[in-house]
């Protein structure tokens, strides 16, 4: 997992409507923030504006999230990336949330992206610019830790399940 | 997995500011739709806002979506649920999204939640009420064929990653 650099972004502030009846950010909003953590993983990759502009675009197939600490309404929300694994056509990815100015993670989702050609729209390899610099980021994070957060199932241990 | 009944009511409409460059419900967004399916499960558990007034709530641990249909501006939005285990203080389940009127899973999130006593707020089990609804819908619910989409694990098969 990457430690927020101290000029890192602030994503976006957490809202007062987004703050529900426990007087913390609602387990709905987390993946708005994502998205927007997404949209700065996607330029560093050539996946934002001039690709969509050539018909391409990525859809989530899968997300997962896990809430680790309560976000409150006024904290303003950074973010770390990762790539864990890709293919021709598909994206694994690790996205961190932070509050700006501390490393502490906040929040951990890990998505499956698709790449998708919007002539259909149907799911279609990446350009080779793309998949050049996909390629060039999972190469530098291949040395990583795993983040303990990767590739969890979500479930009860049956002999406590009725 | 449960079928909607014909007079399900409607959760939500697509709003148009949920809708992305890609034309669709934003990934997002199906987590604030999500959050008020489980609002109806909730009040079918006792835990709605007699629990709360009492100084209970839930917490969610885990949440993660599978976007199996793309959802448009305007499409009415039903869920059905299930519960697909429980323990002292846990609850594990599965969500679906339908368009009013259609049977088809355009969504399913998979979660766990934690029953907590918000003087702290901290883990606490469900009072003797809610766990006796709990444990009648979990053996209402046992013998639902388990849907594919419960207990995945998001990854790319290893000789497929770089």
């Amino acid at each position: 997992m990457l430690t927020p650099p101290p000029d890192a972004p602030v994503l976006a502030t957490v809202r007062p409507d987004w703050v529900d009846n426990n007087g913390h950010m609602n387990m709905g909003f987390y993946l708005v923030v994502f998205d927007m953590a997404c949209d700065t993983l996607w330029a560093d990759l050539g996946l934002g504006a001039p690709f969509r502009a050539r018909g391409f675009t990525t859809f989530a197939a899968e997300t997962w999230v896990n809430y680790v600490r309560e976000l409150h309404a006024g904290q303003p929300l950074t973010s770390t990336s990762e790539v864990l694994g890709h293919d021709a056509k598909r994206l694994h990815v690790g996205l961190a949330l932070h509050i700006k100015g501390n490393d502490a993670v906040m929040a951990y989702s890990e998505q499956m992206l698709l790449s998708v050609d919007m002539d259909g729209p149907r799911a279609s390899p990446f350009v080779p610019t793309v998949a050049a610099r996909v390629q060039m980021l999972a190469t530098a994070h291949r040395s990583l830790p795993r983040p303990a957060y990767v590739g969890r199932v979500i479930s009860l241990p049956a002999a406590k399940t009725a």
